[in-house]
């Protein structure tokens, strides 16, 4: 669970060490500053916990000389349809913005895809807000097919 | 986790004796036509049972005088994003297409919204085929922004 890719960054299972680093990579992006904040930790630790337990997830962070630079969250979905096949979708994605554009989101969905086969499923799938349109042209370029529409409906 | 709807139809946890008629469901769609088959169930029960054992997982199905007429899975998502926000994800949503166009599928995704809020979910979620534009009318209309372009990768 612990590779090391190239000769310095490292991108291994995330820890509760690393829910305040992950958290300022949450935040590290236009769409995610207004959404996240620092000023209390203990719900992001709550669902620390809840992922860490769940066989299903996987947290994952890219470090190097041990500061946290990437996050992605992992999930194994089960289901009946394409006979029973297992998808993996991917969640929260981040690079930090002085990273960006050097191959590390890369060498962190390849990480993904990866893992997506050792655990046997058939697909990899995710969602990208349609304001992100250069995440758009990065996951075309990784083999991905832009084949849905995806909607979210908030509960309040 | 039983709730009869109207007067006649019943939503409920599928169970194992469910599987065949859903996978029926599955096949009851120009797309799932290509992807699923009766054949061979095995895998099918497999897959039933891998959703069954997992808390995040609740497979749904519809039922009408003994006929199992809708399905849909409901996975929850634990995530840090949001200040440790949980999404409830909707997958493999069907209604037998003898029954389409009689509101089946709205009382099958508002039970989805109401086990959301149970659950104390802040956003739900899901993804269309982009061919399918009924559909996507169909969850604009039950109040989802189609917010999202959705990405999948077949791994062979």
């Amino acid at each position: 669970m612990e590779d090391v890719v190239g000769a310095e960054v490292t991108i291994r299972r995330a820890t509760s060490r690393d829910v305040e680093a992950i958290v300022q990579l949450l935040m590290d992006d236009d769409l995610g500053a207004q959404r996240d904040s620092l000023d209390d930790l203990a719900p992001y630790f709550e669902a620390f916990a809840a992922i860490d337990r769940d066989a299903n997830q996987l947290l994952v962070v890219m470090e190097r000389e041990g500061a946290v630079i990437g996050t992605q969250q992992l999930t194994l979905l089960p289901g009946l349809s394409y006979k029973g096949a297992t998808r993996m979708q991917i969640e929260a994605v981040r690079v930090a913005s002085s990273e960006r554009g050097g191959g590390l989101g890369t060498q962190l969905i390849e990480w993904a895809i990866d893992y997506a086969r050792e655990r046997g499923c058939l697909m990899v799938q995710l969602t990208s807000n349609s304001a992100r349109v250069d995440a758009h042209r990065f996951y075309r370029r990784l083999g991905f097919e832009q084949s849905h529409a995806g909607f979210k409906l908030k509960l309040t």
